[in-house]
């Protein structure tokens, strides 16, 4: 199907696999099946998000090599939406099905001290960074380049997890044992503090024959290192947006790029913008797509990892606002009430189907489009106040 | 979940049964999903399209005791995309949970006789129509309201199969002939013809407490009887799309219809809105909701017969344009490719991952947003002769 050589027989829809199960293997699932694909979906336990919207559901995870094995023998071509997963594991699984990203996009930015390096020497603009393997060097980081400054894990961080504000040599000691002095010890790096008015997102697509679709520039708000709040487009001169863009693209075709990847950045108080880090694959900042675009993050994914033709990442409304349904108590995955919530018509509601809620944990979203930035906001944050956990 | 009392325990997901598992049936689930909740789908056969996206797929049908009895346990509440069940089926199913349409909504409707009456009876404006119970009283009917005039089946006519044109006692005899000498032969009725300007459409739905959500009034576009093109809004004065929505309103409204439905009209060559038919169910004439409105037809179809808030019906562009890919040939369900279709990148490839074709198949559509008609249409059309079966 769709012009692919994976179709393994006339009459067979091609399947997409997915590596993992949550709430972006959902979102990608959804425009799989929208444009007649079959969905497997490998993930560690059952039930995930997205795993309970398939019968190809390996809920062994990456990890059991038989899950893995028969993952493989179903998928046609292979997409992830975790980026924590080895490199190596994708290098087998290139062996015998085409897999996007590819294992050296991951290679390239899985390791955050990598990753600036990549950039770096591609010229893209980015904050003084620099490896980090002892206290000393971080305080002699801090008078280099100012303190506070953000001690970081190479690997694994997300949502803040994994960062640490470095303010004097106390912070740097007791950050560094909280990285280095456990079980699994992890390399760190060291990054300037970025003085910044706003942080920006742009989520560019890329297929196999490299062509692209960037997306509108957005401004993001977080709270506790979690995104809160995605504004789209960002209330920055357009020029600004355009140089955003540019910085985007450029980032995805220094790393070969395929599928759908979320750069992050920050606009300075000088003005400048600089790269923050990369995802190589769909991202919160990206959730307004789904409604606010002609072709949403997911759909372009599906499509660049498939190698067709990516559709127009335009907005179809003058403004978009996503706010994300945080957890707000442990328990139940399922919210008590959603009515007041939707008693605003307008607002897109989206619950991801977690089998538990805690704290701080992503559950859902909604999404509310609007002649202006202010009407979208107040929509959407009307109706995510609105819900009963 | 979603304030139910049909949240069998505080952790899992409400899981929406559909009678079907068509496209109507697909795009159905994808809303539940949306909302985070579970489906499960009863069909005769595996793997329609709907039923791919799911483990609990029943495959028996519900002619099938054991898999209805199954289906039935699973599911908290039930819906329906074929109005062509038993009634009786429904009310075995209301004895044991919340199933909407309800069997009193289908009994209305399922006969275009009872439902003509019942629009009668309830002033809605309507042709002239009757039973027929021989070749003789339909010439008679003839004779009294002109020829040609359409004799149709009362019961399982869609897309054309169950109607014949009049035009003489030779069309009569046949058409009596092919409808009544058969193994199940049906009973008929005789409707006036219509001379009409165009055929329209209105999507309305209806949750519990009987809150409407009325969509905007489409222009449909029939070949051999099969749905083509539909234009959002049609291009009539908008005095006359708001009587076509208080039409196709009352017409929900008097079978105390609870889900969506769609209502179809004719406007005469007179000016008028006369109604032709209504489907209990989400309708091809409003594909486009998915991205063309706020609130697409199908989260609207869920929203109702879970009785939460419906969303906004209005549209986010000024037009959309909805074309039908029918089959071209038997075969394969799946396109040899659909590159060219997705260069025009404005436009919303939907396929449904049918497991074969025939020529006039349903296999897919293409919805394009425009500021004007004429340009969604453009990018529609040209979208939709580009695909290669």
């Amino acid at each position: 199907m769709l012009g692919s050589p994976y179709n393994r027989t006339g009459n067979q829809p091609l399947t997409l696999g997915i590596l993992g199960g949550g709430q972006l293997a959902k979102m990608l699932a959804q425009s799989a099946y929208q444009l007649g694909l079959q969905v497997a979906i490998i993930e560690h336990g059952e039930n995930s998000p997205a795993g309970m919207m398939t019968k190809l559901e390996f809920s062994g995870g990456w990890s059991s090599q038989e899950d893995l094995e028969e993952f493989i023998k179903v998928s046609d071509i292979i997409t992830l939406e975790n980026e924590f997963i080895n490199p190596s594991i994708l290098e087998k699984i290139a062996e015998r099905r085409l897999c996007f990203p590819s294992a050296e996009t991951i290679a390239f930015i899985q390791d955050k001290f990598t990753q600036k390096q990549t950039f770096s020497n591609a010229g893209i603009p980015i904050t003084e960074f620099q490896a980090i393997d002892s206290v000393q060097s971080a305080l002699e980081f801090g008078s280099l380049h100012g303190f506070p400054f953000v001690l970081k894990t190479r690997t694994l961080g997300y949502d803040g997890y994994g960062n640490a504000t470095i303010r004097n040599a106390n912070d740097a000691q007791s950050a560094w044992n909280k990285f280095t002095q456990t079980e699994e010890p992890r390399e760190l790096m060291a990054e300037k503090f970025v003085n910044f008015t706003k942080e920006l997102a742009v989520m560019v697509a890329r297929n196999r024959r490299g062509e692209v679709a960037v997306y509108p520039c957005v401004e993001t708000i977080q709270e506790n290192h979690i995104c809160r709040v995605v504004i789209a487009p960002a209330q920055i001169d357009e020029a600004l947006q355009h140089v955003a863009k540019e910085i985007a693209l450029a980032c995805v075709e220094t790393i070969n790029g395929v599928g759908v990847f979320g750069v992050e950045m920050f606009l300075t108080n000088e003005g400048k913008i600089l790269v923050n880090e990369i995802a190589p694959r769909p991202h919160n900042s990206g959730h307004y797509t789904i409604e606010a675009c002609h072709t949403s993050q997911y759909e372009n994914a599906v499509r660049a990892v498939c190698n067709l033709p990516l559709g127009s990442p335009e907005m179809v409304a003058p403004a978009a606002v996503m706010v994300n349904l945080l957890g707000e108590r442990s328990g139940s995955g399922i919210p008590d009430s959603v009515v007041d919530t939707l008693k605003h018509p307008t607002a897109s509601l989206h619950l991801y189907g977690k089998n538990g809620s805690r704290k701080g944990r992503k559950m859902g979203h909604i999404t509310a489009l609007g002649q202006t930035a202010d009407e979208a906001l107040q929509s959407a944050i009307g109706a995510a106040k609105a819900i009963v956990w």
